[in-house]
Order: structure tokens, then C-alpha cells, then sequence
């Protein structure tokens, strides 16, 4: 952390900062310059509150050069983090396609959907009991019995599934569920972090609409600072300024995510885009990229759902995805040398 | 709304979403041109999910012309919403200041900073005590016993307190609070939202850090569809590419609420540029722009909770802000001639 | 088109509105809602110019839904255009491969690059001899002397060549460049727009920092109305509040593109992630994705350049991701069924 | 300037590297952590290229210190740059006012726009000759013809005029503007700066859609590099997720460069916001955050453009705008006690 010093600090001042920062076992070089001076600090200062320090009368701007998150941060775990969840594993050079319907609606439709998608390979079964939704006027999911459904589809099909929590309360109901979700618009709701980071099921955050990579590391760090180590990231696309897409999708995520951290990273098309049309690239690309699995919406068909109209076909859509996307990742494998 | 339609599409399929549109007591007005036909539709449209139809196959794109909210909307309520909280109000023509510490640390910090704020002529006092950072390991705040605190300090000096609610379950705690404020992490945490809709406190909803004036006045919907019609909303910077402030103080919002909703606009210029020195001129701009309140950072003094150093100018500050602020809106309301 | 008026229009002034359009050979569709009319536009809307229409005082909002731009439109256009260059084209299935130095800085330099980029696979040669700099006080590239080192190179090569040009006046030194390339900073510049649209060389658009694939697409459109309907699309990330890389890349944009328009689109994960360990994913995603072409900055070694140290493996790396791009390219054909 | 290095760093590059900074009389300080070294730079390194190097193998990242314009810099210029423009001058606590048709149309608007203007308070006229337009089927502006009108309003009103220029080969026809004006997609034409800096009218710079304020500065510093010093900075809105509003006025920019620079800083509400409506607010709202000027446009009427409907009121509504806002910098200038 450097500390860039406003000029003419008042040495009483400086001399208590230095204080504080020696009681903190940080050890402090000074640079001084024509018209600036700068403190260096060496030690832990992850536990230093930089806005603290930015606060102060004497301090022009403070920089950051060390990571604030450590329990995610691959510096200190070089090892990538692998997931086993029922019969599989996300991470460690698999592909995991986890399918489904965005809200779970009913029994026939939800167990439709999951057997079509292990068909197709999907690895795990996604799907939405309760749903975020904008408006206090639209379907807001079937909660508990969305739940019960799901718990259903994973007897009959043995797919493990993943559904988003939206508050600490909800818990015991998740179960029966294998991987919690916390959803974009809770990436920062820090008391549902906190209780997941205190329970033992895999928790997959996605990115929050606005989030940098650091702001998402650090909600990994949540759970991960309460004890549950199995965390996976999320990629979902970001608020732009763009508006032909719902978000822009940032396939950058996967790499500099690899690289700074050890925990394994999902894509998740679907929300990205807003465009169905737009999935199938978007995937390829991620895979391509190196991510470690894809998050999925398989429509079941949104016409029929309407107006009980000609099935869709819309799994057959998905069919034909996946067995290109496990297709490329076993090339891509090849490609990197077995190395992933 | 208007759906316009690929072209030729599945006549079976066109034929069921208008009996679908129908049966919802929609109106459909056609128009096709050379290369689009488009569905004008004509009724309450706020009922329709917007996003289930763009899901259709036969629909290229859908456009929403109805705002889809309707107790935030001033179209339907034309009057200004005015919030009674102890001896004062919100709204009306009134200039709302709530001032006092980020977080609530000690009963002499707080006592100190509320009878100060006072007599500068703040009519609220404010004061974290949950308060939500992005790293685990920052000051989470002083949770319940700042509450008791800030009850403690509103005795003293007869201020009524508004302070951060970050979860359901901490709603009995705030029986002393006046407003409950539901954080830009929170504000579409829709679980949060619902629950302060069925209590009867005024609930003051900050922006999302990258959320769209419709969105936000949907989560005021949130609590308003709930029961609860005392809301207000909150400005406090959104994320936009620029680095040197924090975030980017929105003062436009203050014309485009007022616009369309009937709903009180609080401006916080503190969080917007996290750098004191740009305060001022953010919040004497938003006086002139028309706001009903200033939500303004009291520092309690940064150098002494650190390095109890010598006692700072903060308050002084405060101080001689607040005169301009009142004095400025007083002239603002002969200048808009008493109509405000 | 549509024109949503304000309740209770002015009868005379929606009169002479209608009349004007009338006039224009648009034919009006009207649909009556209780709280709104609307006036659906049929015809070519292309020539409305909606700022116009939206700041009279009966309209209350406008929304377009004819695309703007026609000579890029791919409902108008509907085969995929293929620009000949050289021995090579771009678009038509290839996968071009653009690569170089950033700047053009000594002919040794540029004829090492050169050749090596074209044992790895390079189809063309990139080289910055004019180089728009934030500061007046960085290098500017070497100009004029710089694109006759570019000449050399190609005939060395016979990779053909292509280079920003800053400014209309410049075209004539542009003799013997392929590709001429228009700079992000520059998309909007509309005088370089319109000569590059009356000569015949072939245009390549980056995308402006925070420009909309609409106004992308409408920069395309001047050189095209000009004439010149060789236009090529360079997607090289766009600005968002993400700080770890320089910009983010927009693989988005490739489907996006693909679908509205017929013009070839180019990837440059060189400048959108500013580090140069991001670079291969971001290349091997864009091919997944489905790009024309990619553009990559082969560094010759910034150590020799700055302190004579020894020789970077710079263009090995590149030799690398050109053979696996390559690869993938050929893998991506056969998965799509040799479609394109 | 810092140069965080990567671990274990090979010794002969960073020792050439260390050459290189010394033979560039930049002293080095090196702090050694227990996973980091950082070099922190002293002397002039606003000559250093930040790409350069942090493109280097040993290098992890470098984060400036110094601002890297120095001309534009209120470090090195401590006193307000005041510009005499005709009578009247712009910045040293003058409120100036720029209010004209967005484009010249013909004698008979511009003469009555200017004399109407003038009457209200306006001290300056302006008018788009050359308008950059988005489409290439849009009205281009009246070119030289339209500064020829505005050459004749000024001669009928005295009023000094700003008008943009979109090329360098456009300066000969300027003879007769006072001030010229960059338009925001023009800010990175270096090439055009470049030319403004070397003649001596006074330079506008408007600031980019997504331009943060260094790079703005930077372009100011551009022009006063060449040797003209008479830059304005001009605020019309940046680009950023919301769609309400066609852009967000960023009014934190005028304490933000204030303190940066020491150039004048001008507000165009108008281009923000793209509804005439909310001008008004964001035009007060400007002058009590202490901007030196607005720029206005005032619209001749629409209705009458388009249909040749009844005159509208918009120079009326410019008319009490002007008012209150002469009367509130006034009352502004008392307020912060004649200090401004």
C-alpha cells in the first residue's frame, strides 16, 4: 500500500499515522520527491482500512498494491480449487453444463427439462424457486414447492442441482439442493454471504450487475472468512452502456479470474445476452476462453407456456449446443496439451 | 407496449398470443409495414411480463410505452408525497438535513456530532450502526448497540434518526429508529423490500450503484404494493468509467423523479465523490437543482479515532455549509416564487 | 417508428405533424390507449430525423424501430461481403490474421516482425506509422518514414499491409497501405468518414470506447453512403467501470454484428485487456465466437527497446496462439458442418 | 510514479531497466516486502510512458502519482486562467452565457435568436455551422454559409460567438468565431488540437461521452503544449447505463477541475440531458456548483421548423431561465463572501 501525502503534512500528524501503522506491524518507507512524499508500506495490509487512511486531513490518495482478499487469492493457494457435488466435480478440467428452466412452473415440465438435459450431457440441473423479479407485479416463483419439485427431478434423473437463496431465512428449506446460488442483485448482501460461509454446501456467487472483479473476489472472501472454503464465481455479464444486449457478457473474467484466484468460474450466457440467439456463441466463446462450466437456461417453450401452443424446440436447441461445447472442450484440452 | 413481430411469422402461433393478449383484456392495435408488422397493445400492459414475450419466437423486439410502476407514479398521484418524522417533514417545499457520523462508534463521538448538527440546523440526525463493507474484515459497525445509541442521542437532542437496515430480521431492533434506509447494496433486495412494505415507518431507498430510474421506482413499488406508501428516494452517485470520484453524483435525478413520480428526493453528495472536499459544491448544486434533503457525512474527527491526534475542523465545516444550504434554498423558493 | 404524444395534444400543431410526414410519404397508424396515443410510422423512417420529432412540445417519447443504417443492414444485404485483399481475403470463412508491431519504429525491427508473424501464420501485416497518443508529450510514430518502412516490409513479405490513418489529409501517403485503418478515438470523426468513402481502398472501424453497435454500424454506413461498400468491423473493447484491464472486450459483438449486418467483423484482444497474459484467451474465445479475423500485436521485445536487454520470446508467444488459432479456427468449421 | 515488480524479477532486466530510469534523472527508492518490491520514482515522470513500462516481463503494474499534464495543472499555475473574449471575459467569477440555435438554419432565425438572447443576459451566441451528425442522412449544418450568418449576428448584436470546427482544414473559414469549439466525439483528435494549439483564438474542449478527466485535461494540454494557452473546458454529459436521459451531467467536473486546473469551466445542460425540460434544473444547479459559464441552446421553434406551426415559447422559457440565473450567481457570489 503506498500512502501519497498531501504537502506540508502537519508533522504531529504524520507522526501519529506512523504510530498507528508501526502498532499494526507495518513497516513504512518513505519517498520523498520534489513536490510529493510517499509512504510505502510493507507488511499485512489487508487489514488496514483504506478509506480510513484516505480520509485523513495529511493524505492525498492512498494505492493499493496487495490484494485485499487472501482466502481466494491463488497467491497463497496456487492449487485450483475443485467442487465435488453428488457424482461430479466443477473445476480440475472438467466441463460442467449445468441446464435447465429459468423458474421452476410444474412437475412435468421441470422433470421434461431435466431428463432432456442429461441426455444432452448437462452435468447438473439449474432451476429457479425463488425468483428475483424486478416488478412487485410478476411471478415471483414457486418457492418452497419449487424446491420439492426440484428435489423430485434430482431422484429421477440423479442430476445434482443448483437454485438461488435470497435470504438467510430460506435455508433449511435448501436441503435438498446441492449448490446455493446468490444471485447478481445479492452479491453484496453480506448477511446472506456470511450465513452461507457458515453452513457446507458449495456456494456459487454470480457477479453483481456493476461489480469489478475485486468487489466479487471479495464477497467470495465472505464466505470463505466464515469457513466454507467452496465458492465458485459466476460470470453473468455487466451493466454497460450498451442496450441491444440486456448486459455484455466479459469472457475476460476467465482469465484474469484464473489468475488471481483458485476458484473455479461458471459463464452464464443466458442473462448475459437476453437473446437466445445469442447463447450459442456466447458459450463456444467461454469455453474457448477456459471457463470451467456453463450456467444455462433451457426454455421450456415459452409458447406453450402462453398459450398452450406447438411444443418448442427449444431442448433440441440445447441438444445440439451441448454436444458442440463438450466437443470443443475435449479439442480445447487437446489444444492446451492435457495441460487443463 | 409494442410488440413488433419477425416477420412472417407462425400464423398459429401469432393467432394464440392474441387470444392470450385478449384474454388479459388487451387491446391489439396492428400495423404492418413493408418489412415489420407490430402489435400496439392497449390496456393495463403493466401486467404483462415484459420479458415472456420478448421470449416468443415469432417477436423480434418489444418496446414498453406504460411506466411499469403505478403507486411511484405521478402520473396516477399527482400530488407530492410529504413525510411527517417526529417535528419535521419531508418534502412540501421543505429543505431536509440529515447529517452525523458514517458509523455511530461511541456515545460521546455521537452525542457530540447530534447536538452539533443541530444547531447548524440539520433536522435529522444519521448514524450507521450495520453498516455493509465490501471486505469481511472492516468494521462491520456496532450492530445493536449502535441503535441503542442513536435512541440515546435522538433523546438528547429531540433529532429523529434515520439509520441502515441490512436484513428482515433486524426489524424489531429499529423500533426507535424514524426512517429506515435500505441500502444501494440492497435496493433490489426484493425479500428486504416486501418486509418494510408491511410495516408503517417511512423507508428511504438509495440507488443501486448502477441502477436505472425505472428500476428504482420499482423497488419503491415494492414497498408501496406492499402497504406501505411512505418512501423516499435517495441519490448517492452512481458507477460510471470515471476513477477520480468514488462515483458519479446523479443531480439530474432530481428533475426526472420529480417528473415522474410524486416521491421525495433525498441528494447524499458524501458517498457520491468520497472526497470531502467536493461536498459542498455538490450539495449546494442539488439545493439549486430543486431536492427536497441532503443526507450529508458528519466526521467525527478521522485523526483522532486513529491517532488521537488534535480535534478537526469537520464540524466547523458542516457548519458553515449548512448556513449556505438553508440560506440558499430560502432563495431558491423566492426565486421559483414561493410555488416550491 | 413510433411517436408516443403527451395526453391532449395540441390538435393544430398534431395536425401539421401528421401533414409533415404525410409529406415525407409515411403512413400513420394510430392506436388510442385511456392514458396514451401513439402514432405508428410505415415507410422508410430511415429519413426521420428523430432528435427533430422528439423535441416538439406534443411528443412525449420516440422509438425507432427500423434500423437506421441500410447499406449495412443485413436484412437488405443479406450474403456476408468478403473483401479481397492481397493474395488473402477477409470474411468467406477465413480467419485473417493481423498481426504486427504497435508502432512502426525502425525497419529492422519491422521486417524481424514481419517475417516471423508470416512463418506463423499471419495472413497481413499491422504497424502503427501515425499513433494517436493521450499525451502530447508520448511518441507519435514515425509518420511518413513509418509507412515507407511498411512498404518495404510488404514487399519483403507480401503480407499486405494495413495502418491507421489520423486525418483526411494523410490519404495520399496511404498509397500503398491495404487496409486502412480508422481509429477508435476517430470513429465519430465524420470528415474522415466521407473521404474514406469516395476511394476504394478497404476501411477498418474500431469501435469507438463506449459507441453502441448503432452508431458503430452508422459509421460504417458514411463510408458505405460515400460509396465505398469495403468496410470492415474491429471490435478492441469497449469502456466500462471495470479497472483491472485497460477496457472490456465485447465478444458480444461478433453474433451481434453477424445478424444485423453482412460486413466482416475483426477482433483485437490486443487493446482491449492492455496485459498481454489475457491476450490468448481472449483470441482463442474470439474464433469460437465466430470472428472474420483477429488483430494482435506481436511486441517486438520492449526490454531491447527500452534497455538493450536480451531478446523477449514475444514472438514465439505469438508463433504459439497463431498455430492453436489456426487449429480452432479449422475445428470450428467442421463443428458447424462446414457452414462457413 | 511506482513500478510494483513481479516476484523474483530477473536481475539484468531490472538492472537495465534501473539504467534506464537514471539515465532519464529519475532518482529510484526501492521497497522490498515480503511478496512485493516497488520502485517509487522521483523526479519529472510525467516523460515516462506508462504503457512502456508496464508492458515489461518484470513488471506487475505502475501507478502514477503525478498528474501527467502540466500545463492544464493548477499545481504549477496556481491562478485562474481568465479569457477576454470581444467585451466581455470568461472565468474570474463572471457567469458567462452561451445561448444560440443548436444549428445556423437561416438569417431570419439566427438575427432573432441573437438579438432575443442578448436582451435576456447571453454575453456570447451560439451556432452550429458544421453539426457532426450520427447519420449520414442527417442534416450536416449550413457549412460555411452558416458562419457567415453568424459573422452577420454578430455585427448586428456585438455578441462574441462559439461555433465548432470539425476539421483542421476548416480553420481559414473561422476567421470571424471568437472562440472554437471541439465537440466531445473530436476530444481525442489530436490532430485537430494540435492545429488549434498553434493559432491564438481561444479553444472550447468539450469533454467525450466516455473521456474521464485526465484524458480531458490532457487534450487542454494538447492545444497549450503547441503554445495556445486560452483553453475552456466544456461539461455536456457523460455516457453511462441510464436511458432516461440521453446523457448524465456530471456536475461533480467543476470542483473536480477546479481544483485539478486552472482553466474555466463551462456547463451545457442542454446536450445532457436531450430534454428541455430538465435543462432548466441542471443549468441552476451548475451555477451554485460554481461553473463559469453555461452554453444553452435555445431552439427556434420546432413546430414551426418542421410544420410552420404557431411560434413557440422557447425564448421566453430561455428568458426566465437567464434571469434566475444571473440572479442566483449573484446571490451565489454573496454567499461564499465575494470570493469567486
Amino acid at each position: 500500500m503506498f500512502i501519497v501525502l498531501k504537502s506540508n503534512p502537519d508533522p504531529a500528524r504524520l507522526a501519529s499515522l506512523k504510530d498507528w501503522l508501526a502498532s499494526k506491524d507495518i513497516e513504512i518507507h518513505t519517498s520523498e520527491g520534489a513536490t510529493t512524499t510517499v509512504l510505502g508500506l510493507v507488511g499485512d495490509t489487508s487489514i488496514i482500512d483504506i478509506d480510513l487512511i484516505a480520509a485523513l486531513d495529511i493524505v492525498e490518495d492512498v494505492k493499493r498494491i496487495q490484494e485485499p482478499f487472501k482466502n481466494a487469492n491463488r497467491k497463497f493457494h496456487p492449487d485450483d480449487t475443485v467442487i465435488k457435488v453428488g457424482n461430479t466435480q466443477i473445476g480440475g478440467g472438467n466441463l460442467t453444463i449445468m441446464a435447465g428452466p429459468c423458474s421452476v412452473e410444474s412437475e412435468e415440465q421441470l422433470v421434461t427439462i431435466a431428463k432432456a438435459v442429461k441426455a444432452s450431457g448437462a452435468t447438473m440441473l439449474r432451476g429457479g424457486a425463488f425468483k428475483p423479479r424486478s416488478s412487485p407485479y410478476a411471478f415471483q416463483g414457486l418457492g418452497e414447492e419449487g424446491l420439492r419439485l426440484l428435489s423430485l427431478a434430482k431422484k429421477e434423473t440423479g442430476l445434482p442441482v443448483v437454485s438461488e437463496m435470497m435470504e438467510a431465512s430460506q435455508l433449511p428449506l435448501f436441503d435438498d439442493v446441492d449448490v446455493i446460488q446468490v444471485g447478481a442483485r445479492n452479491m453484496q448482501n453480506f448477511n446472506l454471504l456470511s450465513v452461507l460461509g457458515n453452513q457446507d454446501k458449495p456456494v456459487m456467487i454470480k457477479r453483481g450487475l456493476s461489480s469489478t472483479y475485486e468487489e466479487w473476489l471479495m464477497s467470495a472472501e465472505y464466505v470463505m472468512a466464515s469457513g466454507n472454503k467452496q465458492v465458485i464465481l459466476c460470470e453473468r455479464g455487466i451493466r454497460t452502456f450498451e442496450t441491444y444486449t440486456r448486459n455484455t457478457l466479459d469472457l475476460g473474467a476467465v482469465p484474469v479470474l484464473k489468475k488471481l484466484s483458485h476458484l473455479p468460474v461458471i459463464i452464464d450466457p443466458s442473462h448475459a445476452s437476453g437473446k437466445w440467439d445469442l447463447v450459442p456463441s456466447g458459450a463456444l466463446a467461454a469455453v474457448a476462453a477456459g471457463t470451467d462450466g456453463l450456467l444455462i437456461e433451457v426454455h421450456n417453450d415459452p409458447e406453450k407456456a402462453l398459450c398452450d401452443g406447438p411444443q418448442s424446440l427449444k431442448m433440441d436447441t440445447f441438444d445440439e449446443l451441448a454436444h458442440k461445447l463438450l466437443a470443443l472442450h475435449g479439442f480445447m484440452q487437446e489444444l492446451e496439451g492435457g495441460k487443463k
